[in-house]
């Protein structure tokens, strides 16, 4: 991981600003002499710039992000606490974390905060742009609003915007955090019992009927017999447990709801007209990629992206693994996108 | 509503009793000289014995609980507090209310409450039983456990048992009541905002998508307009803490939280050599109805359940509600149930 630090304040579309703007990412292979091989990566929620940590089998020889062929660059989007700015780095102001002071931010924000980075490291063209979930959000927005800047357009499910059901899910995940009232105090682990229960909510709509019931099944042995399974001992209960407490011993309550809250201003079309005049300014050749039981970003969402983007083609991921299929179904993947890149 | 007080303690599947058992129902119509116009309702989650209340328009003359007809019957579960005996009634151990206290319930128990009133009704056979949701699961339960009562069954959205899909949604649910510290204070509004975010939860997976997408979008005004709409005023977070608040104003975290725990435990085939031996026994010709969006009960295993029970077809409602549909397609669903009861 390197950082960038800025050397100027970050503008923020609420009218705040980030006096000291870090950006921490990733980079995977060489740039080319003629800075023509760049593929830049917007991760999603929780994830962190080192890519083939997250999305496993992408950033391999004879993958779709091939580090032998590809300058791969991924960054850390600001309001996570992966290295770049967040809630819990030190306030300018008052020396101590922001916390709950952290100023509230856009999926605009996060595209200036990849476009500074960009323009730091000489990157002027890009291949392409990759966008995964709400990395897709920022992908989608970045070349709205730098169309020339990009020959390729990488969109998996993902949108245009953020539908009232997928503000809904988002608000849903607050009201678990905020019922925890240790959310508000100045300490990283602040929010950290409705911080799980959010991530378990998260898990839910990520995985699916089909998820759970092909892998959290408890044993025939257990569901026969006469006796109750005690729920500390149900696959269901004690996964939905450990996720969340394996999500409170990585990340913290003040980045997941300052990223959750940009999430939810995600609309290209604000500002520009609506949504059909912004998507259309999109020049670049574009695969939208769906997938079968996706039921954050359903398939019929999806093609109807596709269709609002003048070069885009639609293609779709067949899983049981519903919006997690994207982190799962790498051979299917893979062997859509080598064509596209 | 009336309430029946049964003379003997219940004893529980958990070993345990309640020395005191109180049964609140509705009942509609008139119970015909013969006793053979009865149908029994048995009702979800949330939901009390008023089944004209929360089933519109299904207790109306012409519709399939006509009371013109039949005599319509509906018990309120125990563990709920509309009336039966829950976490909120007094304890005659220690003449306090048992709020955590109260002993763990399943789905057979509650059945047994069914039976105990039935009985005390002077009702023998029930000319119909019908179950929507985890209603359902009461009645695929009861049929099991009395073949010989029942002449039709009729299940809505509902299993043979608790998947582990299911059983993620509650436990999810379990951890948001759980990370509202008051959880566990002697106060019927304890854990209150775990119980509203909880609420939430349900409320994602009873609508899904498509149910949010029609109902809740901010206006296009708002939306395309060059500033962000305050969380406070987008229509999807209103609307989650407004169903959140409704509910914690109605109900406790106490009964909401036991009859999860029960709803887990539901699988017809426990000590009864599993659910194809269980669900073989039932007799009686049975309707299986699947909605087409509905997340929790997805049509594929509403039709597995219809295959699983000898003289049972399905049947599917269209809708863009979700499992909310059997509460909004009155219409289909009178359709259907007025040619079968």
């Amino acid at each position: 991981m390197q950082t960038y630090i800025h050397s100027a304040p970050l503008q923020l579309e609420s009218g705040e600003s980030l006096r000291k703007l870090e950006i921490a990412y990733h980079t995977f292979g060489t740039l080319s002499p003629t800075h023509d091989n760049v593929v830049w990566v917007c991760h999603a929620l929780t994830a962190n710039s080192d890519v083939a940590d997250w999305w496993p089998h992408t950033v391999e020889t004879g993958c779709f992000l091939d580090p032998d062929r590809w300058f791969v660059v991924c960054a850390n989007i600001i309001g996570s606490s992966y290295g770049s700015t967040g809630p819990l780095s030190l306030n300018p102001a008052t020396g101590a974390p922001y916390y709950g002071d952290f100023p509230p931010l856009t999926i605009r924000d996060m595209v200036a905060a990849h476009r500074i980075l960009a323009d730091a490291l000489g990157i002027d063209r890009i291949h392409a742009l990759v966008g995964s979930s709400v990395g897709g959000f920022q992908a989608i927005e970045w070349v709205v609003s730098q169309p020339e800047r990009f020959d390729r357009l990488i969109l998996i499910a993902t949108d245009a915007f953020a539908s009232p059901w997928t503000i809904a899910i988002d608000e849903t995940q607050r009201m678990a955090i905020e019922a925890d009232p240790t959310f508000g105090q100045p300490t990283p682990d602040a929010g950290a019992k409705g911080l799980a229960a959010a991530r378990a909510i998260g898990l839910l709509t990520y995985r699916g009927a089909a998820g759970y019931n092909l892998t959290q099944t408890d044993s025939p042995q257990q569901t026969q017999a006469g006796s109750l399974i005690p729920r500390e001992q149900r696959r269901p209960c004690t996964y939905q447990q450990y996720q969340g407490l394996k999500l409170i011993r990585r990340y913290n309550a003040y980045s997941y709801h300052t990223i959750l809250n940009a999430f939810d201003t995600h609309d290209v079309g604000r500002n520009r007209g609506g949504r059909e005049k912004a998507l259309a300014a999109i020049e670049c050749p574009t695969i939208v990629i769906g997938i079968t039981t996706d039921m954050i970003f359903p398939p019929a969402d999806m093609r109807r992206l596709a269709a609002e983007i003048p070069a885009a083609h639609y293609c779709e991921i067949r899983s049981e693994f519903g919006h997690d299929g994207f982190l799962v179904e790498h051979r299917q993947l893979n062997s859509l996108l080598l064509d596209f890149i």
